[in-house]
């Protein structure tokens, strides 16, 4: 068994869904080294988020961002944590429902995701700057 | 340490939320080897995903579909990605509300799950068809 | 690589979102042990549930709960699994939306959580009473 590690940035985002799955990979080469094991991604924030979705159309980011702003709505009264701005609380709440991680399988020395599947960078604020990540890989 | 992993599909079910904890088990026999470890279960799609929730009562499963088709309507004319039907759009972000994965401890070679716990198949496509996954598991 | 396994119960919490990062650290001091890896706390219950949040404005824990309240209402006629109480269903749909683990990174023999992160048990139940968590940790 071994044991990567990496610490790095995601260069900064619009407020919106991203595709970083080639950013992820080039930052941790090592999982090429691994026949078969898991690489997991961790952001360190709390109003961003990442989840694992659909990779071609980007159609499909722009509707996430719409039915977001949907279902947490900005300006809500009832929030009582607004001090930094009507995106604030929201966007606490957005990057626990999608979460602070991904965690996919290494099979032969690459990533095992389906067909379809990249992983997103979630950035729920107006103006979230680069966002910093731990990844982590392990297997055999 | 040791490692293993599979590539299996999960039969075709409909629409709905559907308990497969024991046909996961029976896909993996290895976890009987693992003391102290771990299980992750990845789907490798954009429009099932996985849960972990109530084993017992079906009127729970029934339930989650209610709700999480009113949290995610069909037919919102604000969805710009909709060219596989009304549930296209809708699947892709019920998924990622669920997740991809889930991930249990493994105690004295048996997935350590509360009494009532039970991992759930979320299928958000009227037609899904069999469903592709990778099971890891790890540990001493 | 080492592995760590626990098992333990968290205090009775009321309803709402609590911050347990400390109790969870004391719970597992060979993390210690461990220069790159990662930790794993299971929930074994299916109406409270793990997240990672911001652990500093405790209005930021309020807002999830009303939040929440509003997005998974109680007593809508639509619920069939309702015996045990108008919290009831709502509980098992919140612990899905937020997830039943966490899993954080250790680097040199610590938690790697950005500054403002914390482990929240998010207890759905009007009296949840304690529950117990599976924690684990591997890594080299």
């Amino acid at each position: 068994m071994q044991f990567f590690q990496k610490q790095t940035s995601l260069r900064a985002r619009s407020r919106g869904f991203h595709l970083v799955t080639d950013e992820i990979q080039q930052a941790i080469p090592e999982i090429k080294n691994i026949k078969n094991g898991m690489l997991q991604v961790f952001i360190q924030h709390t109003s961003a988020s990442l989840t694992i979705n659909e990779n071609a159309d980007p159609t499909v980011r722009l509707d996430f961002e719409t039915w977001m702003n949907k279902a947490v709505p900005e300006g809500d009264p009832d929030y009582e944590h607004d001090y930094e701005g009507d995106d604030d609380m929201p966007a606490h709440i957005k990057s626990s429902l999608m979460g602070a991680s991904v965690l996919i399988p290494i099979t032969n020395g690459r990533l095992n995701l389906g067909t379809w599947q990249g992983i997103y960078l979630c950035e729920h604020r107006n103006r979230g700057g680069s966002r910093k990540v731990v990844i982590s890989a392990w297997g055999s």
